[in-house]
């Protein structure tokens, strides 16, 4: 694409392509979409881009994000903090806290160990974890079943392993409501090797 | 998608599922990424798109975008004002820009009448182009062939028709490259019943 009629549109269409799974052509589209609407909309929107990037706080104690010192999970008195779940990023922490079925507290790693990103643990927040660790009785591993997350989850286990807790990782096994047929085999042979008491199911 | 952990991610979260394709969860994930590049980037990319729709101009002639009151093309004393192309929308300059084949002006619609849509000719700039027409040679329809770029055609046709000028439009045919059982009966009908001399396509 060349030949823009403008070298304001071409420099939007430059900065929107640079987000994740956007091309130039999608780009353009948004910029003339910009265009369209009125440009106080725009402005409002460059604000609250703005404001979110200049605003927003990790908590400390959990480095989920917040508006303020400390998030409302860590905050809340009604949380058990000596459970901590370890997950990789903050859809995480939102997808779980959706099911409504987890009382405890957060720690946000913000990646997993990857070498070929070249992301190791001094890049994540492991530190505090093991800071926080001494006062738990429960750490819950929530990462994804990839390389990277069970590398990670492994490291986190050989620091962890000698502290006085309990540590645990999410049930794998046969999505509610998937056919069996469907799942790969890997999952299936964990959900038979992890079978649990029909009474705990219902 | 709910318990946000922040309201200032909330908002963003909202104001990026405004655009058009975009739903809630690229949204996040969009959100999410300018978080992790530094501040001052985003900062940068707010303003941008704040210049773009302050700062750019619709040419006084052809109502085609750019940044000062006329366009390149307009302003071109090279290009040949006398014929003048007519399209939907800017992508649609760029389009034919792009092929460098085309040596006149263009005449920007800023949409097609779409009565479903409630778009008639006065939200169109069709009264500066009839204006422009009676200084003109030549005007070529390049409107997309759907119902409402027909419509528009028919409606631009009989305001023109009684000028002494030349009234064209844009080949249908087989793409260059297409094969010929893949192409739909009507294209493939057009392009038989428009046949040129041979020499004239070498």
């Amino acid at each position: 694409m060349h030949h823009y009629p403008s070298q304001l549109l071409e420099k939007a269409v430059e900065e929107i392509a640079q987000l994740p799974g956007i091309g130039k052509r999608t780009a353009l589209r948004l910029a003339l979409h910009l265009l369209k609407r009125p440009a106080s909309q725009t402005e409002f929107f460059a604000q609250t881009l703005t404001r979110l990037v200049k605003e927003i706080r990790r908590c400390q104690t959990c480095y989920s994000l917040c508006d303020e010192e400390q998030c409302e999970i860590c905050k809340n008195p009604h949380r058990n903090s000596k459970i901590i779940c370890i997950v990789e990023d903050i859809r995480d922490v939102m997808a779980i806290e959706n099911t409504g079925q987890y009382q405890g507290v957060y720690h946000v790693l913000g990646g997993k160990i990857s070498p070929m990103e070249g992301i190791g643990p001094d890049q994540l927040h492991i530190q505090p974890l093991i800071d926080r660790a001494h006062k738990a009785r429960e750490i819950i591993f929530a990462l994804s079943s990839t390389i990277e997350g069970d590398t990670t989850i492994f490291y986190l286990y050989k620091m962890l392993k000698e502290l006085p807790i309990k540590l645990s990782t999410i049930a794998r096994g046969i999505g509610v409501g998937d056919e069996l047929e469907y799942a790969d085999e890997v999952t299936l042979g964990r959900s038979i090797n992890h079978r649990i008491p029909y009474e705990e199911s219902l």
